[in-house]
């Protein structure tokens, strides 16, 4: 049998990957017994490593993976800033890698590392992923990964995220105070984490002024830009409008101002418009637009030092933990007391 | 002697490290009479090729690599858009790397290339680099590179650019036939050929209607935010203020717009503004921002499209040819007739 490899040895002794790949590499927190369990059958099976795939599992690349689902986003690249500031200063190459929200785009992306060129991954998945098997296999093979934002609650590791439900209910209720109690939800796929945190975090608020939902003003926005253009068209001008959209992604709050100003809705007399952004001319747009802006240079600097801290002290396995920061709401011209 | 390698090899023989390399592959476009002298000194120093790196060279990595400045810049981001539109098509995965337009960052960069894990490059050199020796290694090696944007004219390769001097003279243009004649131009360093081209299209229609340049007028601005912002000001601040602002990066333009909204400086009745941007938001900006647009996501298609045909027909060099694509005058509120 020539094809024995690792995955097949862990499936017979009905071990993890990276605990058989561990074993054969005689690792300090592998027990005696595992050890020689796994080298009794890879000796039987006469099992020889992949010298070329091992020789570049061992030394180090020197080298990170980020994986986003866009660069056309300010969030991600203040936090691949942040990330790039610690790994030069660790003297690290990141490489960059874009998944366009797609989930096959991701796997095969993923896959890619198992060749072992990457020392770790930072990652925020995909919102188009619903199966996390490829992520899982790459975590049992031993490359860490930390997760920023859009996390993967499945996998055992660290996730840095922001208080998503908390800046959402208070985005919201300053909408309220502001007396614009029709609040429409624009947001991107329900399967993020995030995005159902910020979703219960707008019933809550709506909840708390005893307003009840309008279904359809909670809109599920694509990553089709034409598709989300109809939709947020369809609400605006259907003779039910809301008086204030809250998106929870800065380009659909771009779309919704570049709507109103097709459909000559003023902003904020006839509409209210707040979104989640970290868009540098949110100050400058015509009117500012009110922000809840996430640190996202300082979620860079905390996955990368995460990952980094492990990287230094090979033995440990990242804990799994949350990390949460806050973010900030700030008030502008696009949310007003009426 | 043990450390006999291709470089000593063809200082030796005087020739290029590449030809060296093709003739102990024994490729196709080497004479014989190459091929037997470079094996001839090859066997007398008993030089042996790293196996590890021409295993890996010799095996595609179906990988390209895109160097950029800045990702916080929507020509790169569309631009990369572009590139792997082609590349997924072609099943290639592409790894973006960030300079910082750190002329040292970019070194380490390309220097990591040279381990063969990359089939090509598409880049856009930093606004720092003043010397290209860190390329041209790349290049003989064998490494395919094709540039785009802000391109390197030492390297015989493909460049895909846009008529930045054509732009830049009908911007300028534009702005005087809006009665506007004092023009300031504000632009990064004057080492890149963009900015020197676009600076030459200003300096021409200013000639073309016979107005004397203003020497402080011409501001050199740099990527430290700060010290932008300071020139900026005190360009906006002095008694003899111009009339128009012309900035060849979309981000100068976003820190002109800021220090008005500081000073009280009114666009456009008080200073025409317009930039070099694909600035989603430009439309949307108050007042809404006049741009010259490049074609980004063409020109990265283009790069990409020059870069493949290369990698399927592996014998033949990539031309040394100059693609030009032509960048569109927006005309927006922050330029009007007075």
């Amino acid at each position: 049998m020539s094809n024995i490899n690792l995955k097949y040895l862990a499936k017979e002794l009905n071990m993890s990957i990276s605990t058989v790949s561990r074993a054969l590499r005689d690792e300090w927190d592998v027990s005696e017994e595992t050890k020689i369990r796994v080298n009794a059958l890879a000796k039987k099976l006469n099992y020889t490593p992949n010298p070329f795939a091992s020789s570049l599992r061992r030394q180090s690349s020197q080298t990170i993976a980020v994986v986003v689902p866009e660069i056309a986003n300010n969030f991600f690249t203040l936090a691949i800033d942040g990330i790039e500031t610690v790994a030069r200063y660790k003297n690290y190459h990141v490489l960059i890698y874009i998944t366009h929200d797609d989930y096959e785009r991701e796997k095969s992306i993923i896959n890619h590392f198992q060749n072992g060129r990457i020392d770790g991954v930072i990652m925020s998945v995909s919102s188009d992923s619903k199966d996390y098997t490829h992520l899982s296999e790459l975590h049992e093979k031993g490359v860490p990964i930390v997760f920023f934002d859009r996390v993967c609650h499945e996998i055992e590791t660290t996730k840095i995220s922001t208080d998503d439900f908390t800046s959402s209910f208070k985005a919201t209720e300053h909408l309220i105070q502001n007396g614009c109690k029709q609040i429409a939800f624009l947001s991107l796929t329900q399967h993020l984490s995030i995005e159902s945190k910020r979703k219960a975090g707008y019933l809550e608020a709506l909840l708390k002024y005893n307003i009840t939902p309008n279904d359809n003003w909670i809109v599920e926005c694509t990553n089709d830009h034409a598709v989300s253009e109809a939709k947020i068209k369809t609400l605006l001008s259907s003779t039910n409008r809301p008086a204030g959209v809250f998106t929870t992604v800065e380009k659909l709050a771009i779309q919704t101002y570049k709507i109103c100003q097709d459909l000559n809705i003023r902003i904020p007399k006839q509409l209210q418009v707040l979104s989640y952004a970290n868009l540098i001319t949110a100050p400058l747009l015509n009117p500012p637009l009110t922000t809840i802006t996430q640190p996202a240079f300082d979620i860079g600097t905390t996955a990368a030092e995460t990952l980094f801290s492990h990287l230094k002290k090979k033995q440990h396995t990242i804990p799994n933990e949350n990390i949460v920061l806050k973010s900030t709401l700030y008030i502008r011209h696009s949310t007003v007391k009426l």
